[in-house]
């Protein structure tokens, strides 16, 4: 059904759309890429590879981060204490790096955004920000099957000199009694996650372990629990694209976690994953021709979940 | 694969929740329905019916006649002209009948918050409030496909008199700009259209149809287009169960429609449509009972959607 | 001290202030005023009375007519009853017609903004708006020493047909419990009052009573009890001029209240009553010359309260 | 008129009201004070001074330092650059500790809730925390005449410890752009400025200075120009006593700011400075027993503002 030709024709269709979006612009190593690339991996149950366009070139995770984060907190501290006293599970909205709902709410709304991600990266085990990284750099490479995946050391500099927006989102959480730990060293290890490298075809290989119900296709190693898997996709169907979450699921209908390094991961449950890369974004946030490719692909192939 | 042994033991694990719930307080016909009453129905597309529990009990629609009033507003004035001009599609973090988003978005934030039903409720065609409750009770028992289902007065007057909060948003709306024409004619609307009698029977039909993509399964008279079908699936599962719908999907993983009636309608697309009632609520005002059978089903079947 | 020749250099320096505000744009009875209108009216205790400008052209009283009906409703129903349980005495950041904090407080958080005045003139005794109105006219041609004010019946009924905010403000306290009796008799009295028809000259006698602690200097008659004229003007120092009280407590230093009308009463305690009238509004919604003139009268003549 | 029986008196009456507050529960070195204490100092034009009750016992300064850092960031950077580049001038009805208000308005709401004073504390100069404390705090014994004045280190030490909200606050004012040079630098300075012990007696004199129009009445140096010193006392009627600051107006009516550590200071211009003292603190965030001195001093002498 799905053939390098029709993912040509998507990767086609999405390009008309790179121009009407902008790299993100707070810090020049996202800024002064070119806008233009664009790339789309799928990688189905079968061992099947299809890719059209840029997906070897790497780009930041960004966003994409906050799925591993959230899946190595289940597994460190339980899904259990995670959602009843970390993090909610519910769509806002508001922006994503918002501060105005912690007043009135004790937790962050969901894990998706910046306060919830600060929050769920605190629940990751490990003495300090370096063997915090070291576990989760482990685990990404894992994910992604691809032992090369590092840190963009220059990215990272960047985003921990202009991050004081989450800065105060840690200190608020820290007085609220929400995050626990050093606030600093949590958000030293939340600017390096956000800022390891990866393709759109790690991305795809990503999304297909939780399509494939967190077990890993190639050694079959149960790398999250199916119910979580299961838990996790239901929530980036609600809260993974910001607030552009509510459009996305009318027009495209898969489950989805956008990055603002131009990067989409979206597993379609017993089917495939896909990774999509392109880092010209729409006003929301998310990939402007990223987005555009999986809607050809999902209506083309009829495979919204809806 | 659905049998009516599954569909009583379903019935029999709800019960269980509905001592936990309370029935809707804030007026008189709402407060005083027997808690304990919890029906489920399912209809499938080779016209098999399963019924178990209180299925025939009449109660009132209330919120799930935003999804009838969607439709026919959408059929109206267009979905083009209903999205961009009117609502938006996204999920909100606030509760049903919060005025504070209004305050600093210009359009409310999707149809089935308060505040965009009463802009949907304002978009259908009629003359005064006679004319357009006169047309949304018709389509209403074309969609449910009973000739029966009529207006509960006193439900209606209950709701007129106590609508104060819905009146804020109304005026709100209208200072806005967003809301066009007279505001009692749309709030007169708006409360009968909330109290209108339905049984989970009914609301089964009216599932069915949206799972149908839209076409009348006894007549295949197309009542929406597929397109919009689709559409307001996805909407029904990012913001159908109030601010649980993240839960909600998660836990059930269907598209849902709630009302404090005690109602649940879930369209199942191309397999079944749901209706549910049982009066006791959660305190996010969806049935306590009603939910746990749809996830005792889901569970059971494995048919969430992720 | 206080000359014909110092008040005319004030309307001198404030006239060239008014080219740089607006009149009020909402109603065409207001926006069509002639801007460059401006006069000042200064009354003392002992029978001076100084003009200077515009002082007899008549406006409409609008907000100023909150310290009447504030007077009112505690003559009516206590101090007591008021401050505790329907309005608090707080300045809010605010603007003036904002409902946000109404979702967060219970009550309006002061008697000048509209939620406040509204709740105020629910608390005036009278059987319906007719009555409560007749009420309210008297008391303002006994506050102003004169018999020959009235409606201006072509802004009420421009008031009463753009009102919509308002009447959210008063469903949404109505809905909370605020707002006692019948909203639409409350919201006609409301739109009645501010429309009420007055002069300079009217507001400065006006003024004058606060000035001398709630006593006509005329007939000595109590019109409202010393420690309530006090209270009064320290509320129209904190809370007078709407979000720009700070500035003008800084500025000027007096206490005030003004209206979108283009008027202001100034009551200077044991000292005299000032009224100032000129429809330019700067951005806050008051008097751009008006408050020229008073910083002029300030400066000049050292009478800041600071 | 005012005697030291009256200030007795006073204080008597004051006693009645520290059993119905708290001391400030955040830190140990708050919470443990004698929540009995309580004394009133007064000095005049004339060099009298009048004492009762604790008027030497300690305290650390806490938001009355605000006062200080205020006046000392006009004499560094210029009133105009601050009031129009920083912060505002008016009253906000949110807690002194909000942050919701930043997400809307790019400038803190007024100089004395806490995102104003942190921003007015990066106004001040010196290269580091060290250089900015030292000029705080030999400008503070100055405006006190205290030279004994110094850093309470344990205090200082659990504010810096606690102060994660203020923190966030101020992270959030850098990514604002509004809050210019090193924040950790800047809060270190601020918990400092904060942990500063006064006395009742210290206080009282610093109110004198301002009440003889910013000049010292020893030795006639003008450490504020008049029009400045006349503005504070304006700001600190408005905004002073945080969200109680309307209802200190109406039963008080004096310019005041006070502090968690149980002081309040009062500037009565051109009569004279007054200096409480005590740390049960009512629900605002005020001297319980400290307001009620004053407002048995306002009216006993009759001279409330209003």
């Amino acid at each position: 059904m799905l053939t390098e030709e029709l993912l040509k024709d998507a990767l086609q269709y999405g390009k008309a759309f790179t121009k009407l979006g902008m790299t993100a612009q707070y810090i020049p190593q996202l800024r002064d890429v070119n806008k233009y690339y664009l790339g789309v991996c799928t990688m189905d149950l079968d061992g099947n590879v299809l890719e059209a366009g840029d997906t070897r070139i790497p780009f930041t995770i960004q966003s994409i981060s906050k799925l591993v984060s959230l899946i190595l907190a289940i597994r460190d501290c339980g899904a259990d204490h995670l959602f009843h006293e970390k993090v909610g599970v519910e769509p806002t909205g508001d922006p994503f790096n918002s501060i105005v709902k912690l007043e009135t709410k004790t937790r962050p709304f969901n894990p998706f955004i910046n306060a919830g991600a600060i929050t769920v990266a605190s629940c990751i085990k490990g003495k300090d920000a370096d063997e915090k990284f070291e576990r989760f750099l482990e685990f990404t490479r894992k994910l992604c099957n691809n032992e090369e995946i590092s840190l963009n050391q220059a990215v990272y500099e960047s985003e921990r000199e202009t991050g004081d927006r989450n800065r105060a989102l840690a200190y608020y959480l820290k007085a609220s009694g929400i995050l626990e730990g050093d606030v600093e060293e949590c958000l030293d290890f939340y600017f390096r996650m956000c800022s390891v490298n990866v393709t759109a075809h790690d991305i795809a290989y990503m999304s297909l372990v939780l399509a494939n119900h967190g077990v890993d296709p190639l050694d079959q190693e149960e790398l999250i629990e199916p119910q979580y898997a299961k838990a996790i996709r239901a929530l980036m169907l609600t809260c993974g694209m910001y607030d552009g979450s509510g459009e996305f699921a009318m027009t495209v209908g898969f489950p989805a976690k956008s990055g603002v390094g131009g990067g989409i991961a979206v597993p379609l449950v017993d089917r495939m994953g896909i990774g999509v890369f392109g880092p010209a974004l729409d006003e929301k946030g998310n990939s402007a021709g990223g987005i555009k490719i999986l809607e050809y692909l999902s209506n083309k192939m009829g495979i919204s979940l809806f």
